[in-house]
């Protein structure tokens, strides 16, 4: 009775076939401003149109030695983008933001089977020996792509490997996949052992998992900012104390009490948001809401709150950066590369955490949303 | 030196100072399908326009008793429409996917802090007595609410609450937050001991938790197909004990080894995709990356493959759900409620899981990402 | 050439058959308090002697409404005795501990093997509702057990039960694990799914895992105490937001960057030299590792200081408790009970942390570990 | 009321003084074969008497390459040597276990504060350029000590270390502590970050930790063996088939399902078992209740069985390996160094998994228990 998707060769004609099977109207994801070809080859298979969503705008942050930016948030939650906002302008009027960025990799890990403990124990030395070798196989597949190192774990006779890539400016996720099947090949070859899979999930993707957080994936972001208790009180209306024992009870202790692996309020709604407008990978939010936000009262009376991600995975090329509007929302950033990008990514956490602890703090989260909410109808 | 986005009305004004002010065209931001008025007011502030998001579609997805579906997928990463499709074509072909749905509730849950361990105590017995109350102020700020139960944590002298609701066919967040505000200002007066926050953590929302993954969150969902030998050969290109082997070595001992609260290939990728395609909360993508995924070989050689989501969080109405493009994609689906909405998405989470781990069982993973990769440049 | 143990029918035997073997002497071993005949039949098999444990004494410890108390240490390792000594005293001279104990009970739980989620979903509805008969069953198997509750996880065709028993004053593992038998049993022959393993990890016994952390599992306690700042400085030699200062950085940021589920200082410590003392098991120092330790500075300068154990497994009458040395190490407590018994280990638990936790703060750790060290040969 | 312990000088007074105060009769406590003065300045203050525990004996256990070993297990839990030694039986008879060690080395972390993310940071720095010092510094405290490498966390202005050390045949917790107290000294002079706690958790010690299961701590150890079907049938009576379900349904799923860092049936068994008789710390009986057993059918229908500790903590020297009766039973085994012992029992936990994951296959846990059982009274 269901019609045959694969009959058809466009997305109108999809579209319209679907339309007329199901006898609905689907005038609104006809509009889309991409290339439905290249669209078609690289980013989505069997498309028949485009979700819009609501792209709002942010800042200007103050990053310190750097400049302001403006930040671009796709999101469909009432009360997100404004609530960054407020946070920016605390954190400006401090005299902005410190940010860092180290970059760990992007990972992808193969599970070979061997005989036993002890073959798949020479199989990891032969790895470790070979490294070099690995390391040009992986080179010749992209001249974007630089094998970096590997961690291992040996189970019964299961041999885990975690190969650790820079990937320039791109996530690298389809690179690093190609590059670990030609190494795989090797391996298979010259220490007998299998690739079961040449993804193990101790890489591991779009999981939550202790060891993203312990040894980080992709980029490990850290921003903090001083904010004078003058700041917090006109800004933000409450004071660092109360912001303070917010992080304290909620996110510290209200985390350890969940079994959690996010001890923050809300990093991934503004790596959603974020994510969304300039066309990175969401599945990659998984990794993005792991971390730690932190709070002290200096001695003067200060508040200093800072944010930790030990796993952002990001891009400024590749995946969904080239399509039209997403290419458009990397530009209001106007970033040179993906270092920048986490940096500025690092301080609208801060600044997101920042306005939503405050807001917890003062008492009036659930009056935001009330008048800013999404179930009115 | 950066303009003040305050000073602009419209969509249209921010988006002409954000170009005039950075040197950019924003041109295809520009378009968009929603009514900027609604959504200014209930979606996103600040709004300059909107990102576009492909939107492929895979089925028809055969459900046991029920029907058959189309899935409507937003997103960006080559590969993965086609192969939910080839998951959804082998299911169908073993005869359905057999879905089960279990309504936890949303939570919400503040952090109080009384004078002592004791007095803390006496706030949750409190609660607990009058919880009929507290049900009753819970239900008089909406009409599609209903207060369902309640757990507790005293740690020190602070209280943890997670209030679970029944929150009809919306996701609820932001219902539960107003509901919760009520009864917190009650809480507060009768018990002396005051909200901390009204988020406390052990809600635990958007951050990875064990506490979701073992008492649930959203909704619970289980998906089953048994698939015959000759299907799982013909459509999937493997055998029963490849995939079975790789759910082994890959999903279990490989999360285990990751201390991961994911058991599963891509959860992720199948949720995002179809929570952007249908206006749910991304930042939920979190919760939906938890569960575990299984596979055994039956007697007869047929492989029996499930999955299990803990904290699914999902609405038909409310959030994003009511924009035009949303909206269509939803009715794509034609699903009545939450419930059934729910139920399609296991199939799909089934159906996405089965493929991947076929292709990584077959070794075509890599392949396939050449094909239809997305860092070409 | 190993010469076979089954030969010997005693203690004496035994030892003299390993010494010649071996050719070594075991002169100390032979020496032992206990009645050979009952501890081979019910507590050690092969037995050829003892192994002698130095037990200390520390306190008195003043517990509020309650007595004061010295408590039994076995242990070989230096500081640990004057540390918990130490902290019984700060405490006691503050006005003594707080203690709060709520029976969750022991678990046992199978895990039993259906033909599909749908068999497995009934075969929990079954047991719901024979719940009462269950009991029944159980509670003919000893007089001294009583069926509490009942916690399910489906996952694809397995059903994992968690039963929760009230033991009375035994630990009770053996009689959880015989009752469980029973109902087994009948829960096997009334559904047709099969029990794969009595004890299905669900239970979880041993292991540490955040299911016994969120849920309890024995006995959950809790001890707090308000310290004055003469008091810290005089007997702890530190001030209190020194000691509140080592909580928050060590204790709560160091555990959550380490991925841990014991967020405290040595929990363990305190609880294996009191289960070694009492005759408590051993491994079970897994659950008692667990929990949370808090402090926090009130208004007027004085140290809250406060702990929480989810899951403490203790007894005072079954397992080593009938031994001779064990059975007068629990007269020393003079304990009428196991709740009582747990009272008495929170206020130790707390003596500890807060002991430990000011020499950190105040720098002398390592000095007391150099004058009562253990290393020196 | 209660009497001063301080007054009195010795065991003796004591352990008097404690009888007259609490009416009450100690005296097979009174008997013990260790040195009081050494164990009073060494192991144990406020020493009144000595714990006995029944050490039962099981093997011998065959060890490939190596020889056949006795294994001494101190224990108040019935069936528990029986258990073991029912393993030893069915692995020697399989040919012997295999057995690897790798010493990771034992860590200790200071936590030090800093003004800044940036000066965290250096002082990181700082002790990666100076490390060759720093190991000077600590090598000059101990001629039994290496400092290995360090691992490092920044969290806002928290810099977390995790030195890693050689301690030769000793655990070391000692000697690392006073090497820690020596470096971070330096550490705090050279680069102005105080250090606020010397033990900072990042190390992380007696708290179940994934960091711990992840990098590892004291000795990673593996075994695993070959079963013959016929073993498995004769010895174990059950089949290779059932001990692999009960691995994958219990050991793995159930684990999974209970959010548990032990993926096993019970490590911490074996392990208290020797640790106790060998003077090992029992609180670190938490850490080896970490880890992994595994289980496959082999192509020829034997069994594959395996077990994976990524944190055994023992010593051969020091803590309570001087005792008396604790030497005797180290001298069973007739180890000439720790990585021998940590071989030994790796066999041990093998032969421990083997037999009780045998048990539970075949259906005879509670009658085992109920047959050696502890609470009859």
């Amino acid at each position: 009775m269901v019609v045959d998707l694969r009959g058809f060769k466009s997305a109108k004609e999809r579209r319209v076939g679907v339309e007329k099977e199901l006898q609905i109207k689907l005038q609104n994801i006809a509009s889309y401003a991409f290339d439905e070809a290249i669209v078609s080859s690289r980013n989505c298979e069997n498309v028949i149109g485009a979700i819009h969503v609501p792209l709002g705008i942010a800042g200007p942050l103050k990053i310190i030695n750097d400049q302001s930016y403006y930040l671009p948030l796709a999101t469909t939650e009432g009360a997100l983008v404004a609530s960054v906002n407020r946070g920016c302008k605390a954190i400006s009027l401090s005299g902005g933001a410190t940010v860092y960025v180290e970059n760990v990799g992007m990972t992808r890990g193969p599970v070979f089977k061997a005989k036993n403990l002890g073959t798949a124990m020479k199989a990891e030395i032969w790895i470790e020996e070979n490294f070099k070798y690995l390391a040009k196989i992986a080179a010749s597949t992209s001249s974007h792509l630089k094998l970096l190192k590997a961690d291992y774990k040996v189970l019964g006779r299961n041999l885990f490997v975690r190969f650790y890539f820079d990937t320039q400016d791109a996530m690298g996720m389809n690179m690093v996949t190609i590059a670990t099947e030609e190494m795989a090949k090797i391996i298979e070859q010259k220490t007998k052992a299998t690739c079961v899979s040449l993804a193990g999930n101790f890489d591991i993707d779009k999981k939550p998992a202790w060891l993203n957080f312990i040894l980080g994936r992709g980029k490990k972001v850290w921003a903090e900012v001083v904010l004078p208790k003058k700041v917090v009180g006109e800004i933000l209306k409450t004071t660092p104390e109360k912001i303070a024992e917010v992080v304290e009870r909620k996110v510290h202790l209200g985390s350890i009490l969940s079994g959690s692996l996010g001890f923050n309020a809300h990093f991934a709604n503004i790596i959603a948001a974020i994510f969304l407008a300039t066309g990175q990978d969401p599945a990659h939010v998984v990794e993005g809401s792991l971390g730690v936000t932190d709070a002290e009262i200096l001695e003067n009376g200060d508040l200093y709150f800072s944010i930790y991600l030990p796993a952002l995975m990001v891009g400024t090329v590749g995946g969904g950066t080239n399509l039209a509007t997403q290419k458009e929302a990397l530009s209001i950033m106007g970033v040179q590369n993906s270092k920048e990008f986490a940096e500025i990514i690092a301080g609208a956490v801060l600044a997101g955490e920042l306005s939503l602890l405050a807001s917890l703090a003062e008492g009036s989260l659930a009056r935001a949303h009330e008048r800013l909410g999404r179930e009115k109808r």
